[in-house]
């Protein structure tokens, strides 16, 4: 089914009404066939009859959410602490439970904590469109990541219900637990659970002297009841979810919408490496065995061969620990991390070894041991290509500019792919910046991200 | 003035002796010309008149000090967490307290918390022969670092006490306070006072949560009267400690008595590295600002520049930390210590100019800021020549085999120093091992390294 925007002007007309947010400008010039009408629903919309967001609204919506969690004394651009399962959380989940509800929606909370909105559709027959994000944050994080798609998925339903716009299938939309997986070490805590594919133990889990079954009851789940919050395979049309885009593709090319083809699997390794804690004063340079310098060696090797290929695939060595860690001993011990993504699984297992290969090297020159563990792998998560296509259609219905670019990052959408099919829609990150207070993606920025949310849950749900 | 042993199977008495601890063997053959009596004083030696010291009971209280700072449950061999000012050093300083007064001393605690003891010589003109060492320890560290210097100089009173042999000069025994500088980052604190060496600020520095001055009166001193624990230039005849190597040196030699030529000097910097922290998975390798990948570059640097010349000059980097320090996030800062030691203060600076030009050339490279900055420094201390070779006369009249060498390590001799003649024993660490609770020097060598000291003492004494 096909429906046309021809967008007008439209980054003047957005430039304008945040440049003088009360007057807002519908002076856009724009023919629409309404599939909504070519299906035989009832469609009611104001003026022009365009669905276009309230952005005021959601900037509104996501200021306010980013109170909880602010630091003492901050504002807007300090960022947000609001770790899943904290007290900020809870305040988060409370703020955007009332949003919610005066959308018009009644949301509850699933077993795994999880809130889900349930809009009906005209064929009640039909699984409904899935979309949403999360709003729980990294520690020391920004207002955009999560926040915006979740804000922006009530946004979408507002909208509609404000403009009584009725879609054949039904939507719901969902704010996910514990995205970030700080709280616990469980990352895309909510969605797993949905997709049943939470790891063995994870509920054994501790975290500041609480297990998470307490967490998850903390929030309003039910961790008797886990199952309850799985999702059968088939049990919605599609998952959608706008989020930014935490790299600086979108923003260097200058482009408000990207289209993403998937999101990358990762590999996550402990290297420990085993010297021997000396004094550094009294033991010679030749006689030493130093854990540190051989784990210099090592994060030199995983960068080295980590680019020595062309690609997309990225490589980081991000935590370090030094045993025992005094200027004047010689480094005993040292762990790190050896991280590795990359759309294809195959890619990054051929890196795994080739560090491992490096690393008996490097130990035998050192005379340190060195040991390299696999700890975590996520399987990557092509987007759906239909559902890519219909992102960028919309976008281009829009006349937003658009690419095709892969997910760095983990999304809890790669949970649902697991189950259906599935697309996401990126915003720019002002340089790149993310997982900081500095995290910024403009508002004109968001409001376009939302209205392709927006434009694609009508295609879909058509 | 001269003396002289001769000694007939030590080794093998030695070994008789450990084998079967009760049956104290006296059968040495040995003449000796006693400069005591060459100078008119008072002798009053037992059986053939040798001074040598009870080696059983020096290992008794090496022994019986160990239990202060003991890990719950463990043994000897589990090693010692005594930092200065804890209550494990209060235990133990009460304890060595005890066995000084059963030596017969009347030990006092001067203002800076150094415990100190005086023997009278024959004639009270005379400046005393000081010796000494410490009983503070590392956190995890061993039973020989300080505590035989220190036992082995009570050791070397009583023996004399019992034998009724008088010195010329008085002799003077000490405990320095805080020698491992743990606590509050203030090394050799008892020493530095002595010397009128503490740095400016050192008395404002907490630790715990408690100011230095606090700690001072913990264990008996008077921080208003710092001043009073100051020693004047001369007024020591020479200053002597006996310490284990710390090193392998000796150990791989399969010598036991160091002869130290001097203590190094060290030049303490930190490095402290600026990238940017952003997310590991959405930020392509060549837009990288990678703290710790520098860290790593120049952790290579540090040591490829300490080798490349020939000498016994060392360098490491022993302390670092990431920050943010997580699997998913490029470090964006990292800071590390870089510590310099050779015998040539000289040296050490020309390494850290060539550490500094390669710092720059990797912050090019790595697009990031690097600072170093020099944080300490410790004026290397070259032992008096006529004290070294009084202590290899010393050992070789025991029929003990010695070699030169440097000091890697500080010790409160290099305070002294400052002061007038200094001279250290070494004794073998097998393995090299130190600040460990693996550090061990064997009972025979610590026996022999007594016996040097008396022996010195005796002929410094003179």
């Amino acid at each position: 089914m096909q429906h046309e925007y021809r967008s007008v002007v439209w980054t003047e007309i957005q430039e304008a009404r945040w440049g003088c947010r009360t007057a807002v400008l519908y002076c856009h010039a724009m023919t629409r066939r309404s599939f909504l009408a070519a299906a035989g629903l009832a469609v009611a919309a104001r003026g022009d009859g365009v669905p276009r967001i309230n952005a005021a609204r959601l900037r509104q919506h996501i200021e306010k959410l980013s109170v909880f969690g602010r630091p003492a004394g901050g504002t807007f651009a300090d960022g947000v602490n609001r770790v899943g399962f904290s007290d900020a959380d809870m305040a988060g989940r409370a703020y955007v439970t009332k949003v919610m509800r005066s959308a018009g929606l009644e949301p509850r909370v699933d077993a795994a904590g999880n809130i889900r909105a349930w809009r009906s559709g005209g064929d009640a027959k039909l699984a409904p469109v899935l979309f949403g994000s999360h709003i729980d944050s990294v520690p020391n994080g920004g207002n955009f990541d999560g926040d915006l798609g979740s804000l922006a998925a009530i946004e979408v339903i507002q909208t509609l219900n404000e403009r009584k716009i009725a879609t054949r299938r039904p939507l719901e939309i969902v704010v996910w637990a514990n995205e970030e997986g700080v709280a616990y070490g469980v990352g895309l805590f909510g969605s797993a659970a949905a997709a049943g594919k939470l790891l063995a133990g994870a509920m054994e889990r501790e975290w500041n002297g609480v297990k998470l079954p307490e967490a998850v009851r903390k929030i309003g789940g039910d961790p008797a009841r886990l199952e309850s919050a799985r999702r059968a395979p088939g049990s919605f049309h599609c998952y959608l979810e706008l989020h930014i885009e935490q790299g600086g593709t979108l923003d260097k090319a200058g482009l408000p919408i990207g289209v993403v083809e998937g999101i990358v699997a990762i590999d996550r390794y402990e290297a420990i490496i085993r010297g021997f804690a000396n004094h550094a004063g009294t033991t010679p340079m030749p006689e030493r065995q130093d854990a540190l310098l051989a784990a210099s060696h090592l994060t030199l090797a995983v960068n080295e061969i980590v680019r020595r290929d062309a690609g997309r695939q990225v490589g980081t060595v991000g935590q370090l620990h030094v045993h025992p860690n005094a200027p004047n001993v010689i480094p005993g011990e040292v762990r790190h991390s050896i991280e590795l993504r990359d759309l294809s699984a195959t890619m990054i297992a051929r890196l795994g070894e080739a560090i491992q290969a490096r690393a008996r090297q490097i130990a035998a020159a050192t005379q340190t041991e060195i040991t390299i563990t696999k700890k975590d792998h996520h399987t990557g998560a092509p987007a759906t290509p239909h559902v890519q296509e219909a992102i960028e259609r919309a976008a281009a219905k829009l006349g937003f500019g658009s690419q095709r670019l892969p997910s760095g990052a983990g999304h809890d959408a790669q949970m649902m792919a697991t189950l259906g099919p599935m697309g996401m829609i990126f915003t720019p990150s002002v340089g790149g910046v993310s997982h900081s207070p500095r995290e910024l993606t403009r508002w004109e920025d968001c409001a376009r991200g939302a209205e392709v949310l927006l434009e694609t849950v009508l295609g879909m749900a058509a």
